[in-house]
């Protein structure tokens, strides 16, 4: 179930859980901690690769990382994540950022509304606000008894629009953008930065290992801004952002001055119409 | 499991099946289609009380009315129940009004987040979301086929930002309104109009049984602008915004011209502050 | 300045005043007020055209209709038309839908930011807040005096989203929207019901004197919503949405019951992409 | 008109413009852009007091700083500003932060609408946007010509919310919204980076000259967001955010990298009730 992976012992700073961690936006946002110092838990439904990638994690970046099987879909597995998490430590950042890969979505085609089935439609909501809620449950209390502490969920366009043929997605990802509010509302004069980003755009590998031609232009007009909890939604083909770049946003909410805290703002290239 | 109440037989028109039916503003919505010629079938959790409502409508309106139970906190009862309704027609109009009545919405006290039971926060997205996903999957096809169609949505002011204390009640009213856009976005080039009502303020009674003393003014800064599935929610003591008023704007949007529809209007009474 | 048109003297309702009258949505609203027995002020820059409007209304509706010419670029001219309507009795309605055409509207093609000349941002803002303003100071202390009053803003798509190549269009149509909110939430405890119509799309001429061809579908991604103060956008070729029908929304506003006001409300064609 | 103050003589950066300088954010902007070696040109209307704060952040950070008297509610004044300003050489950056602070943005204290000159109405507005219009305009062609640049505009609650009593300053911060969406989208490609910072809280004066007392709360719901283009807004007594915080996430989006740009954002400091 878990696996710890690093050398060094204690960092004085706390844990840093990312959730949803796939080869792209989690794996850098979990990498951009550990190269800050903090000790890292890494949780996706795939366990022998998010065990890859906390070793490359720990190796690089001289961290220590932990990877911990988590099922979005399923309470439960959140729940026994979770205690794995807490145990490490004081959880002091929390990134939410699964989602559940229907095809559609990998496929960035609509689904007529009358063929999505029910289940379907459930997990989706289900890895998008349930396992959120259970995770900010969970780590909330620590933070208030420390005074401090960093949740920070990953929307996209689809968290401020509907999109014919994507219910699935934009019924979770709105639902998990007002989860974002209430807790921001409800948690920051606790010392809690909690804090929505939008990502309007496609999210590709990192580019050191995948070099973009010379004036790609990301075509698609939304994303679903977070990566899949079960590690499985990579994107062939299309060249997108980087998310390295982005990861450098999610550290930046993380280290601002609480006399100035941003909740929501939106990020994507500049060589994309929106 | 339902319950026929009325007299005349055919009208011509579809039915009008308004889910979420309890004293106030369901209540209201199906008495004025009832009132315009359309058969009513009228979903809520409590059968007896539904009846009731159903006969009263009934009696008054000289109209068919079929009281039907539903649980939309589960998705078997819904099914089972939109089986009811589209054995009795073509379902012209779905009026989707239910929603999780906790006991933190009848009070309006805001419920620590940590202290939200899990289970109450999934019946609640149940009751808002999944439920109506279904009734809408239900009745679309028919629509599509007869080119023709409304299907009106109950939001409020948690629709549009997160509350402090009230994250069962946003998320769900969120993911309600990201459906609503979804469907209004690929259905109303096939005839049906799709619309969300943002109802911001409290609901009271109707305005016959309960005369408001002069002055008073509604004092809530929201309300959960739907209709308990359940049937139970009455606020006591608040005088609230006529249900009957309301109504009438469900019904302009069922009668608008489809050269000119409207998705999202706001609705509240002058004399509360906004 | 100003032409009398009309039969009857004395309705026992109030004065609509409609600034921003061509051929196409001033001209339905006008009438529709007139239809349902107001005596109505039409107001545009081109009074040659605008007293064949009247003539027009006044014959068809059996109705008092004055043509007051109105420059909505030019504050002294608003203030003297104004004189003009006041002096009519009590203007128990406001309808502002002026816009200046530049030609970047008529044509929709966007105009480069650079290019832009200062004058031609300042005459846009100026006809579509500074002249609302002004209108709206005008007719306010009548309504208060009366504790009754209808304002009706005309916005579009511009009024929410930014459009590159149109900011003089959306900078006027976001303030146009700002001061509606301001006054509504100013002025409605005071029996002033301020409206807010988004209509999302182009608008045509009325369909009696058109036929659309079959099957003829909206193609224009937004509109400027509302009615040049000059007269002279005729939109040519493009089958636009029907401003009779639209109207009827107007209408619909200004009846409805201040126990339940909307604010804003979109309306766009139902076979329009949204 | 013009004073230069500073040492050094090239820094192989550009000209870093802000316009709206009194003693507070647009100070500390200043500041921070002088303290990252930039040259740096500050204008408000108030040249002696400007000169002093030219003289302060010269001393301070060793750097090269220009103080330019503007008018921002005189379009001449405004172009001849930056005729000064462009002849210093490329403007890489312009930050917009002026709003015209009539009486009632001191003391936050709501006018009635039916009580604000219309001359006030339009002097807001021309301080808001028109002069941020031409300012845009200035600077956008050396950009265009350098393939990079930073427009920065300050923006605050009023920019999203009509507020009773304050259409002066919503209409224009609507507007301004606006006008930095439709340049955002229309030059991002082109390597220029627009953002609109939203700043929901009172900004008071930097931390090192006032010490705040302890548990001191902010207590206003919104502020202009902004500095006075004259520089005479000084709030006194209420203890706001710290400038010199705010003035980090200024500096913060202008080196976010363009693969993932920002174009909106708000900040609150942790105390506040948003």
């Amino acid at each position: 179930m878990m696996r710890n992976v690093g050398s060094s012992s204690s960092s004085g700073k706390g844990i840093a859980a990312v959730v949803g961690v796939g080869p792209k936006l989690g794996r850098s946002i979990a990498r951009k901690f550990a190269h800050e110092g903090y000790t890292v838990a890494i949780l996706a439904r795939d366990l022998g690769r998010l065990s890859r990638v906390a070793e490359e994690i720990a190796r690089e970046e001289k961290a220590q990382v932990f990877a911990i099987r988590i099922d979005c879909a399923d309470p439960r597995s959140v729940r026994e994540a979770f205690e794995g998490v807490l145990s490490l430590g004081f959880v002091e950042v929390l990134v939410y950022n699964a989602y559940h890969s229907s095809s559609s979505y990998a496929s960035h085609h609509p689904t007529s509304f009358t063929h999505i089935p029910f289940q379907s439609f459930q997990t989706s909501i289900s890895v998008s606000v349930f396992a959120a809620f259970l995770c900010a449950q969970q780590v909330i209390p620590g933070m208030m008894e420390k005074g401090k502490g960093t949740i920070l969920f990953t929307g996209c366009s689809a968290s401020l629009n509907g999109i014919a043929g994507f219910s699935e997605l934009c019924c979770g990802k709105f639902a998990l953008r007002a989860l974002s509010q209430c807790l921001a509302k409800e948690y920051q004069a606790f010392g809690i930065h909690v804090a929505h980003v939008i990502i309007d755009g496609v999210v590709g590998p990192p580019r050191e290992t995948n070099i973009p031609p010379r004036g790609m232009v990301a075509e698609q007009s939304f994303n679903v801004g977070g990566e899949d909890g079960e590690g499985e939604g990579e994107s062939s083909g299309v060249m997108g952002m980087d998310p390295d770049v982005l990861a450098q946003t999610y550290w930046y909410l993380h280290v601002q001055d609480r006399r100035a805290w941003t909740h929501e703002l939106d990020i994507r290239p500049s060589n994309t119409r929106f």
